[in-house]
């Protein structure tokens, strides 16, 4: 399925010269969604997925339909301030600006492997300090799956090999 | 099945005075997610619904697999400055503070019964304000589905008679 023609791209926004990929017609397009929920599923039970990570806030919205699919849990990477309890946190560099996720201690625990689920694909970054806080918290990243991988920033290079599954490529 | 023993309560957070419920294992629980996920669908499809509306942000966790389970979109109520394209907008009262939530008006077009599903119900504000939103882009919501009622805070009183099911009622 060439999923593009379902991506609006809008230009400015959320801050001047960043050219923004919209995926809410890919939760909205009841096929669109079964197509993508589907295919993540697909990679993360071939890599026997125990556990699905989702950075906020629409990999919460993709990851934890493929949780559901495989019949296992689903834990939120959450913007500071979010969660209660022990958890680590980490902060790197967006597109645009800076940010920061943090992860709770107990969501991770004895789960050995887990797959990434977020919907863009940029420089890489999410998925790194996603990846790290698994890893410092004990658990295995068997992989990561996205939606939309925007080609041209190169983010593969900056996530240390981590396995990499995208649904559709933007080489623009 | 009592949700409240998945439920960690705790004190003081994210403000002074503030009992909050920490909803993270009832997503991480493989059987628990899943008993939540099947019973919120199956109320949302026995109120004919064909698209998920969920507030930000644990209702795009819950909220995207029920609408996954149904075959049916998923469009999310976000907080400001996130949604590109034309949207609504509406501020209200948390139970503590403030908030304002968003929704596109594409995604709500043509859809006929629109259901809300959302973690924990208060003191009715989210609900009512997504449920505001929906309406005011000319959506019908046919129902609001719930994991935690906090019967004492009285929300029911706040949702103008909007069918609502919730799963696990707390008294305390």
């Amino acid at each position: 399925m060439n999923l593009l023609k379902y991506i609006d791209v809008y230009h400015n926004f959320p801050v001047t010269g960043i050219r923004f990929n919209d995926v809410s017609k890919l939760m909205e397009e009841p096929n669109v969604f079964k197509y993508i929920i589907d295919h993540l599923a697909d990679y993360a039970k071939s890599n026997h997925a125990d556990l699905i990570v989702g950075p906020e806030a629409n990999g919460f919205v993709f990851g934890s339909a493929v949780a559901y699919k495989l019949g296992i849990g689903f834990a939120p990477a959450r913007k500071p301030g979010k969660l209660p309890g022990d958890s680590v946190g980490m902060s790197y560099k967006l597109e645009y600006g800076e940010d920061s996720l943090n992860l709770r201690k107990e969501d991770v625990q004895d789960r050995k492997h887990v797959v990434i689920i977020d919907d863009v694909f940029a420089t890489g970054g999410t998925l790194k300090t996603t990846a790290n806080l698994i890893s410092d918290l004990g658990g295995t990243v068997v992989g990561a799956g996205v939606i939309l991988e925007l080609t041209k920033l190169n983010g593969r290079k900056n996530i240390n090999g981590l396995d990499l599954v995208s649904l559709q490529k933007y080489e623009g």
